[in-house]
């Protein structure tokens, strides 16, 4: 077994005893000048580094930041967060900093976690997902002073004016996009498959939409074309099945399982058409069965979360520029769903 | 701000120097009994818990543990390790044990991170993913006594034998019971599209399917039977061109995405046929595409890995029993693929 220098060596090397040594290092004013020097000498040149704990106790610094995993929901949807964890590790790692993960069952749990772990495992920060509007997590992080960034906007009534930093995706742009390329192969009954009213993510993403079609469909149209349910690809079928019975021609997706529900439904209806719908955050399942959808840039969200938690631990402690606020444009990744019609599907 | 007590909001409750009360916690042999009587009521009404770093240098333990995160190479097949990830992590919540993630390019890097992980983050021990043969991850933290467990066998000689914890899932006998459904539909001429020969996990996987049909074919027909290519769809195609070329009728895969490019060349090859194709993983993709695949229980292989780990951690220090070593059943998941055929499949 290789020997590496402990607390325990170092003392028998100098014949002191391993209190002594551990005070040279933890509380150095109470052990003679003389003594201090002989085992700072003798640590210098054994390469010994005091035990991690010991060293917390001055510098305050683990360079470990939190972060909640969620339960895998959807085998499908879940694989946006676990590629941006698969990046954040990585771009976290490029800088000396880990990541300890924990699991919540809801906002209470994981503030409680906060508090727990910032006792028990000395943590430098968090970085927070699934934000929404009421979120107290932040509130609770700020009013501590812990270091945080979150991914997600907080989706308040002034998300500019936000005094925390967080960096997000612009689900509104990349919808609009989807929007507008069907509208460019001559759909013009574009429906909108989402969540129901209560997700701010999916009403931004119906936002996007709608702001394509305007001047295109009356209000009331839009009304009759907007469907929300909860997730997966049952509910995108029974959504899509709604859309179809009013006059859809093509579909935008809040996400790719609601996108894989209504593409099953526009097979059926019209055999043989690839079916022109559009899903959200281009998942291998997406790539698999050749649709397309709208990719969320993860690895630069989480590029630009560890420059700005290096910031924050890093930069000087008095700051007066204000917390930054990143937007991130989305990209519409186009596969044989959103190729040329053969024949406008039939209703 | 809501006031935490801290060391020093106790100190000056007490009257007493931050010293004094550190003192108290830390070397109470150094405190005047009255006074550490005093600070040590004053502490438990306050509800105050000595800063972690601090209890850790008395109790050396984090309750954490540290995890190598793989980088994303596929999106299909990773989503097996991701799903283990959250299993792992709600496990370990549980029972009041954390995970700090660390991303390292090679087995090198992994055992250098091992050494700086366990001098500046204090865990508890790791869990260890992708063991291959000539492993020296495990040698490197038994030759210092770090507490381990690992997800995979050794794939030494004598798995059995190992010094060391280790759960895994029996890759064979999932294979084995894919290739006898595919026998019970009337396929005889089944061929297995797998890795290289350099791949342990995939040998296993492959025996599984030589044994099923040892009796049934000759070694040369299951020689002329069986590709090894590196994985993803499009070389899962290229593999099962050849298996078709050779007479194949029905093909058992390593991997879903090796299965998804078979799928497509049979189904090419022989339209309006369910392709006879058996996947590995049960990943989302498989589900979403309607084919069979062999599923493993990671769920389950997460509370056996934290069970073993409690066990090092919490047992006895002195231990006789030998390591626990778990081999898991894996599930054969039929869908459309798996179900009966029309007609054979033409040559």
């Amino acid at each position: 077994m290789a020997s590496r220098p402990t607390l325990v060596s170092v003392a028998a090397q100098l014949g002191l005893s391993r209190q002594t040594v551990s005070n040279a290092i933890n509380a150095p004013e109470r052990v003679n000048p003389e003594t201090l020097k002989r085992v700072r000498e003798v640590i210098a040149a054994s390469g010994y580094r005091p035990n991690a704990a010991a060293r917390q106790l001055r510098t305050r610094r683990s360079r470990n930041l939190g972060f909640r995993l969620f339960p895998t929901v959807d085998g499908i949807n879940g694989a946006i967060m676990d590629r941006f964890l698969h990046s954040l590790t990585e771009n976290l790692q490029l800088h000396g900093y880990r990541m300890t993960l924990f699991a919540a069952s809801s906002d209470r749990a994981e503030i409680d976690s906060y508090g727990e772990l910032l006792e028990t495992a000395d943590l430098d920060g968090f970085i927070l997902t699934g934000t929404h509007h009421g979120d107290e997590r932040g509130r609770w992080l700020m009013e501590r002073e812990v270091p945080f960034v979150a991914f997600g906007r907080p989706w308040s009534t002034d998300d500019s004016g936000c005094p925390y930093p967080w960096v997000d995706v612009d689900g509104r742009a990349g919808t609009a996009e989807a929007t507008a390329d069907l509208l460019g192969r001559g759909h013009r009954r574009i429906g909108f498959l989402g969540w129901p009213e209560s997700s701010e993510v999916g009403a931004n993403r119906r936002s996007g939409w709608e702001a394509a079609l305007s001047g295109v469909l009356a209000p009331g149209e839009l009304k009759s074309l907007s469907v929300g349910v909860p997730d997966g690809i049952r509910d995108g079928a029974a959504g899509a099945l709604k859309l179809l019975a009013n006059g859809a021609t093509a579909i935008v997706c809040a996400s790719d399982s609601l996108a894989l529900g209504a593409s099953e439904q526009l097979r059926t209806a019209s055999p043989g058409v690839p079916p022109a719908v559009i899903g959200f955050d281009d998942t291998p399942v997406a790539a698999a069965v050749g649709m397309s959808s709208v990719a969320q840039p993860v690895e630069e969200a989480a590029r630009h979360i560890v420059k700005i938690m290096r910031g924050l631990l890093e930069g000087p402690a008095e700051r007066s520029e204000p917390a930054a606020h990143v937007l991130l444009a989305p990209r519409l990744v186009l596969r044989d769903s959103g190729g040329p019609l053969a024949t406008p599907i039939a209703l």
